[in-house]
């Protein structure tokens, strides 16, 4: 492959991108950034090594993820990832601890109603 | 350090664990499992070299996310820490969905206590 179209990671590597290079399809040279990130947290070889361990329809949706979890790591150099998910945790108990107050209040209303109905009832009886 | 007080990082790479091991505080050779997935993930010089970029104070919590991320892709090759992600933002979705459902039907049960108040009044009136 000529220079202007190696890949973002050949280039990065400033190295020849070769017909059956591994990281080529997913490391485009039109978003140099991405493959920057992915080689600063996990480098080339190990990224190379766990591509070629999957089977190719799985290996777009690796090199996403690993780019995600790299761009994590950018943003926040000691959580990365972790903090994403310590973060929706939180956000997790936040939202069941309203409504678990909420299905209270719902209840509380259904009982109300109950008496109302059977007051209403022992009304007309007499 | 002797062979047998040598850090799970330096047993894992078989060299001497000297006094000033930047992984010897985070990886105990008491969990050798601990730093192989982080070693199969992102290699020991990236480890290393993330580490000696942080604070000492925050190594430790790093470190910790770094083992929780490499579990993550030893469970998951493909998906990893991400999948993990998008598994708690799915149950965000439900969750909040539930409360939406939940707030509807305080309402109307509040809309109807209303009604039934405005009636009350208007009986006592006549």
């Amino acid at each position: 492959m000529s220079n202007s179209t190696r890949c973002a990671a050949c280039r990065f590597l400033r190295r020849r991108c070769r017909q059956d290079c591994v990281l080529a399809p997913y490391f485009p040279p039109t978003n140099p950034q991405r493959f920057a990130y992915v080689h600063k947290v996990f480098g080339a070889s190990k990224i190379t090594e766990l591509l070629k361990q999957l089977p190719v329809h799985l290996r777009y949706d690796a090199a996403e993820c690993m780019s995600i979890e790299a761009a994590s790591r950018a943003r926040d150099p000691v959580y990365g990832c972790v903090g994403v998910i310590s973060q929706l945790q939180q956000q997790i108990i936040d939202v069941q601890s309203e409504l678990v107050k909420i299905k209270g209040k719902l209840a509380v209303h259904n009982a109300q109603q109950q008496l109302q109905l059977e007051d209403g009832e022992r009304a007309s009886e007499q």
